[in-house]
Parts: C-alpha cells; structure tokens; sequence
C-alpha cells in the first residue's frame, strides 16, 4: 500500500473519532442531565489524547514525507488534484497539531476550562478583576502557542493563531478589509438611523407564541431550504449550534414565548451551515479534503441563507403569511412589510450576538483590533475595559455601562479561542459576494426564493462551494465562484441597497 | 510510576473510550436518523480498533506481566485487595480481546451484521432457510473463537463464550441447576395453571393510556426506586434497554396507549440494571474491578426490583392507587388485587420477552442447551427448527406454529452473542435468593416497600452487591450476601409461594 494510501486510512479513523467527540459535545449541549459532566470530560479527554497520539506518532511523520516525495517525483504529478490537495491538508493538520509539546497542549486546555469557570461567574456579576488573573495566565500560554505555531508555519504570531480556524488567513489583508469597513461604517449607520427614524415604526406581534407551533413552523422552512430530516435534527440548548455529520446533522435553537422571530431566524441560520456539510464532497468523507474549507466559508454559508437570503423581502413576503396562519396572527403587524421592518431593524447596541447586520461588524472589528495587540504583546489584559469602552466609542457611539456588557461578554478569549473573531465578518461579505453571483448567474433566484423555493441557489452553492470541500484555499474558492477576490464593496453595496434603497 | 499504576492509566483510556463508543450506541437507538447508520458504523468500529490496539499493544502484555511478577513476590501482597482484583479483571479482559486472531475478529464483526440483516428479514417472514447459510457461516466462526478462547482460558468452548458475559461460569454446573429446574417446571405449570383457572380471571383495564401520563407516572416510580434524574434520563427505543454511565444512566422503554402494564413493569425493570450502576464503587470508576460482576448479577438486580418487588403485593398495592389516579380509573379492575392477577397471571407463550416468570426458565433452558450442542458440534443449525419446536413440546407442552415465533425470534444468535442465554434464569435465581436474603437481614423491607420506600432495600442491595464491583467472583458475592451458594429451592420457593400460595 503506498504511503499516500496508508495515510488515507490513518486520517479516516482520526476523523471518525473526531465525530465521536462531536456527537459527545452535542449530547452535552442538548441530552446530558449535569451529573454527567465529569465522566464525559473523562471520555472527550481519551478520544482528544488517542487523536494527539494518532497524529503525532512517527509513523505519521514518516508517511507525510514518503507521500510528498512520491507526489514531488512525478513530474505529471502522482496524485490527482483532489488527493493532492487532501495531503497538503494532511500536513496543515499535522503542522497545528504536531507544533506545540504535549506540555504546552495540557497547560492551556486547564488553562481554558479554569478561566471559562471564573469567567461565567465574573460576567455574570460584571466584575473583570475577578477573572483578570486566569485571563492573563490564559494568554500566556495562548502567546507561547502562537509563538510556536507561527515557527513552524513561517507566520506572525498572530495569523498562527487566525491559521486554525482560517487556513491561509493573513491580518495584513484583514487589516486593509476592516478598516475600510471601520471608515465606511460610521457615517453609514448615521445615514441609517436617520432614514429609519423618518419611517413608521415596526408594529409589535403579540404572543406568546407557543415553543411547539414555533418548532413545527421552523421545521418547514428547515425544509424548504433543503433540510432532511431523514439526515438530520432540530433540538434545543443553550447556545445554538449546528453539529453532527453530513449525513446526520444535528441543529439547535431556543426558544422564546414571547418573540418567536429570533429562534425562526437562527434555525435558518444553522441550516445554512447544514447545507454546507450536507453538501461536500460524499466522496472524500473522513478526508481532510472533504470538510469545509474553513470559518469564514462556513459563516458565509450561514449568513447567505439568513442575511442575504432569508432578511430579504422576497422571503420575508413567502413568510409573512405562513406565520400569521401558524400563529393565528391578525391584523397589519404580520403583513410582510411590517415583518420585513422587524427583520431588518438597524439599532446599535452592546451584544454582540444580539446586533444586526449593520453593527455587527463594529462588533467584529473591535475585537479583532483588540486580540491582534494583545497577543502582540502591544497591550495587557489590565487595559482591556478601557480599550474596549474606547473602541466601542469609537465605532457604534456607545459605552458599556459595565464590564459584562463590555469586555466580558464573549466566551471566546475566556475559553483559549484566540484568532476566531474576523471569519465572522469575511463570512458576511463573502456571503454577500457569493449571493450576488449566485443572483447574476442564475436570474431566477430572488423569484423562486419569493416562492419558497431554495432549489436554484442551493443547485449553484452546491456545485461552486459545498462540493469543493478544501480542495482550493478560501481565496481561489471566492475568485473561481465570484471571478475576483474577496471584495469588501460588495458587502457595503449590499448594505446600501437594503438599508439605504440605493442600489 | 509501578507497572501497576500504568495498567491503571491504560485501562481509564480503554474504559473512557468504551463509554464513548455506549453513547453513541444510546444515540443510535433514540436519537439517530435513519440517514446516520453508516457514518456511526464508521465510528464505532474507529473506537473498536482503537481499544483493540490499546489492549493488545506488547506493552500492555508487558505491564500486566511486571505487574503481576511484583504482587506475587511480595509474601504481605504488594496490592491491597481491590488492586489485587483488579489486576485479575485486567488480565482477564485482556485475556478474551487478544485470544482471537484481528482476521477473526473481523470475520466475526462482518458475518454478525450479514447475518443480523438476513435474519430481520427472515424473521419476519417466519422463513429460516433465508437465513441458515448465514447462520452456518456465523457459527463456523464462533465455534472457530469458542476454540480459541478455550485454548486460553483452559475451560471447553462453550464455557469459554459464557465467560464473556458470566466470569467463571461454567456449563457443569448450569447442566446441574438447569436439569433441576427443568424437573420441577412441568408439574409446577400444571398446578399453577389449573389454581389460576379455578380464580377469577383478572379484570381487563380500559385506555386509552396516554403516553405522556405513563412517562410521568414511569418516571415518579423510577425516583421512587431511588433513581436520581440529575444523573439519567428515560427516553423512547425499539428494544428497551439501560445504558449510560453510573452519573449518567439512560433508561429506555416503549409505550403502548393500550395498556400500561408493560411500560411501567420495564422500566422498572431497567431501573433496577441503573440502581447496580449507579451504586457500582466510585473510587474505582473506569477500572475493570469497578465494573459489574457480570450479565447474572446485572439481571438479578434487574429481576429483584420487577419480579421479586414491583410484581409482588407489597408494591402492587402502592401502586394501585397511584395507577387509578394518573389514568382516571374506576371500578374493580383498578383494585390492588386485580392489577396484582394481572401481573402474575402465567401463560405458557411462544415468545420468550413476553413470559412470564413460571415460563420464562422453560424458553431459556431450551435456548442454553441447544446453543451447547450447536457449540460443540453435537448438531448443526440445518436441525435447529425441529429441535426447537420438540423442545417447547417438552418444557411447555406447545409447539410454534413457524419458526418466526420459533427458532427466529431473538436476535442473539444470528448476531453473534452466543453463551449469553443462560444469564437471564441464573439472574432470576439469584434475584430469589439476594431478596430472601435482605428481608431476613432487615425485616422492614416488604413493609417499606407497601409505602414506596425503596430506602432500606437499596441500602442492603447497595453494601452486599451494588458496592462490590467486580471485586469478588459471582459465587463468592452470593455466598457472602446470602450466606449460601447459589441455590436453585430459593427461587422454586418463591414461586411456590407467589403462584401456588405455599410458604
């Protein structure tokens, strides 16, 4: 068996106990009473060490190089494109995996979970100090980290770090991105606020809204866009999420009594990552090639399906009257153009998770400027809530009253994921990129989309995104489904036109 | 770090991981859609090879032997008398994982399923020859594994399949209790059935019941029994069954909204394999010797609680009541005493999980002593039918009328668990014998229990049972808890008592 082939079935049995893991975490989140806990910590640390040791092991090393020189060899090349491009994924993970020493690997997972500890309870009575100790223990190693990963991958600390969750991702690029967003955002929104302030206000929809009518309701748009629940499921946590494997893809939602547009509205959004999974490559299951290419594709698949798609007036107008039959609704408030102000409100406001499509980037850039220093080393963890409340001054005109609804509201930094905040802003403007495509090759979307029909821009998202897997880097995958790069006027175009009417 | 303490560290691995492969196998029986048995096949087997490695790696086999070199020299014993018990659990389950050649074990995990598949089919439509080509590949190969294991373990083959699920079980003595019981059976079903025919037949209860009042009412007795829904849950399956872990136990049951008896008598029934979990000794979670002692202990404490406690007039007359007020009954059909008729009446049936306790034996004794002469060579599956329906003849004087409600009706043999059969009468057996044994040692049991206060009865259980792990062989554990070894007059006793009303 060739040393290619060898490596084939290694990574097969490692991302099979990966999606073990997965399914764990999902059960956690969804299905596990609390007594629980501590024995699935025990069971996800045993498949993470057996993965570690999987990968690590000589053997893997050994195959990496045989591999690659066999490919190096034939002029022609040995491997088609697909395998080509399967092993040099191979070697990015073994690259990340392989880069810091056991030591390190534990002292930051402990890390982590002490600081997320201290760091649910700090948020919750807004008390930083209280968490500031674990915090800068955490970054220490996180800056040991990225030092060690950007050696072994020729890179600054910091895009190490951005590498994990965005192959190929560079902050000199980011950089140039957000601040013309961060320069283009601010007179936006005035514009924004000011146009809106002149139209009618949204009307209120009275509830409640019973959690089984908002579930069945979901559940068909769910289907609509594609989901089949003969692969899949809806259930609810805390946080929701979409997990699972292509086959079996596991959505999660909450609901609320009281306003059932938020958990309709995330349903959606997780389906969008679902149809991204739904859709690689079958025949590169359990290969690195295979998965999603990375974060910001991912999230671009996800805000399409919502931003673009489904805030849009030609769904929102198929919606308006489904839910006022589900609901039972009456009068002017469930017409579409109310639903569609609803939809579309712009307000800024403190919570990240919680902004709209025009704020949240204020909210992306912010962080990003922020964890670029402090894993820089240009700033402490000490002058965090100053710079925080100055940023956010700075981009959206409003000040936190408190830390919780400042600096210590994203689990993000508190839990060692470092590097992860821009792929949500690339995603929203590579979504927006990718439906403008989609729109120019295939005119009849928005038509169909106002039908409840996905079938024609989920026929072209699958064949120029989900079924290419990795198998080009996030760029090539935008330029060769966009024809041009990752272009940030697209996104303030699309900006303009909904909440300006420019177009 | 001694041998010992590495063996330790391995065996927390093997046994963490193994509890990830059961939660996946609870997904798959409660959760899973259709669409996600292949991509779970492909986990399970990943974390199947991984434990195998982990267990048949020449490390392993070193550490055990260091291990026990250094508590035999020690005249005093180098290990105290848990890590004494558990050297032996380590080295017996190594002992059955790396008996068998990987070639055979894959032959036998592929033929099980192939088989498994043929059979689902042929058993619904009652057709055997469908599947006996399968059957006859299946059993080459455990027999060809039977021989293995005896070669290892020094015992004959069929002991040697029996000690996978009953450790030191031996067919002797079985032959010994069995033939007895298949002595006293006959007469004992005739006087019973003529004592029952001369009483009143039970009056039937009229539904619908619906299933969420069954749930709740379920799930108040489990709490009752003394399970703790902050460690477990109780969730809907085709075959019901308790799976999970001691802080995290997953009770399964179906209902039927036309009759209510059967749930509510399951889940009690799994309640009694969660309580044994749950009680199992913390200190040695994840080590073998912190496991259960074996399938017959497993289902005596299944057995105690639903057939020696929930199925007597102690508990029935608790029940009664409760039973009437959740489903709005009236009338003498919902008087303790005709609920009591009901769950004790004795039919002699073709199907083995719907007998009752007088029948049950009869099924398993026919099931034990076939599957030894098809082990052994002493007759082939080609005679399978004929054998079963004499059988049946024998014990309980009917005969199917095919073999869907004959020779194809469990699942065990055509997926490979063969050897397991005769833990369920020996389970019976020892349930008699441990609840003869806690009302004579604590007298308030049987009054507790007409309170529904299963408090000094688990108190019992768990010190003589529950606690002990595998720390002491089934025999030893029975003789210490009920002063005796196992003894077959204990349960002819209860049954004497509980059908015929002698005492």
């Amino acid at each position: 068996m060739s040393a290619y082939a060898q490596l084939e079935q290694r990574f097969k049995r490692l991302s099979a106990l990966r999606e073990a893991a997965g399914l764990l975490q999902w059960d956690m989140s969804t299905m596990m009473p609390a007594g629980g806990a501590e024995a699935r910590g025990e069971q996800l640390a045993a498949l993470e060490v057996t993965c570690h040791e999987l990968l690590s092991a000589p053997e893997t090393a050994e195959l990496l190089e045989a591999a690659e020189g066999a490919a190096a060899e034939c002029e022609a090349g040995e491997l088609e494109p697909w395998a080509h491009a399967n092993l040099r994924e191979m070697r990015r993970h073994w690259r990340h995996e392989t880069a810091l020493d056991p030591a390190l690997v534990e002292a930051l997972s402990k890390a982590g979970n002490a600081c997320e500890m201290v760091w649910r309870e700090a948020r919750a009575q807004a008390d930083f100090a209280m968490v500031l100790p674990r915090l800068k223990e955490l970054l220490g190693l996180v800056r040991r980290a990225a030092a060690a990963k950007s050696e072994v991958l020729g890179c600054t600390p910091y895009d190490a770090l951005l590498d994990q969750y965005e192959p190929g991702g560079a902050s000199a690029r980011i950089d140039e991105i957000f601040d013309g967003l961060a320069a283009f955002l601010p007179d936006f929104l005035s514009r924004v606020l000011e146009r809106q302030a002149a139209a009618p206000a949204p009307l209120a929809l009275d509830g409640p809204f019973p959690v089984e009518t908002q579930r069945a309701l979901a559940r068909r748009l769910m289907e609509k866009v594609g989901f089949d629940f003969a692969g899949g499921r809806l259930d609810e946590s805390l946080h929701p999420f979409c997990g699972g494997v292509p086959e079996d893809l596991r959505i999660t939602t909450r609901y609320d009594e009281t306003d059932f547009t938020k958990a309709l509205m995330g349903v959606l959004h997780e389906t969008g990552h679902a149809m991204y999974e739904r859709g690689l490559p079958a025949k590169w299951r359990l290969q690195p090639v295979g998965e999603a290419r990375g974060m910001a594709i991912h999230e671009s698949q996800s805000l399409l399906i919502e931003m673009q798609v489904c805030r849009g007036a030609e769904f929102v107008g198929y919606l308006a009257p489904l839910a006022r039959e589900a609901f039972g609704g009456q009068g002017p408030a469930w017409e579409a153009d109310n639903l569609l102000r609803i939809y579309n409100r712009v307000e800024p406001g403190f919570i990240r998770v919680d902004a709209d499509e025009v704020t949240y980037p204020a909210h992306v850039i912010l962080r990003y400027r922020l964890e670029k220093r402090l894993i820089a080393g240009e700033m402490e963890p000490d002058d965090l809530p100053e710079a925080w409340n100055a940023g956010m001054a700075e981009l959206l005109g409003i000040t936190p009253p408190d830390d919780g609804l400042g600096c210590l509201q994203d689990i993000h930094w508190y839990d060692g994921a470092w590097g992860y905040f821009p792929t949500y802003t690339l995603g929203a403007m590579a979504a927006a990129q990718l439906f403008a495509a989609a729109k120019t090759a295939v005119p009849e979307i928005p038509e169909a989309i106002s039908r409840g029909d996905f079938t024609p821009l989920m026929a072209w998202l699958g064949a120029h995104v989900h079924a290419l897997g990795s198998l080009h880097t996030t760029d090539d995958l935008i330029e060769r489904a966009t024809g041009r790069p990752l272009d940030p006027k697209v996104f303030e175009a699309h900006l303009k036109a909904r909440y300006l009417g420019e177009s």
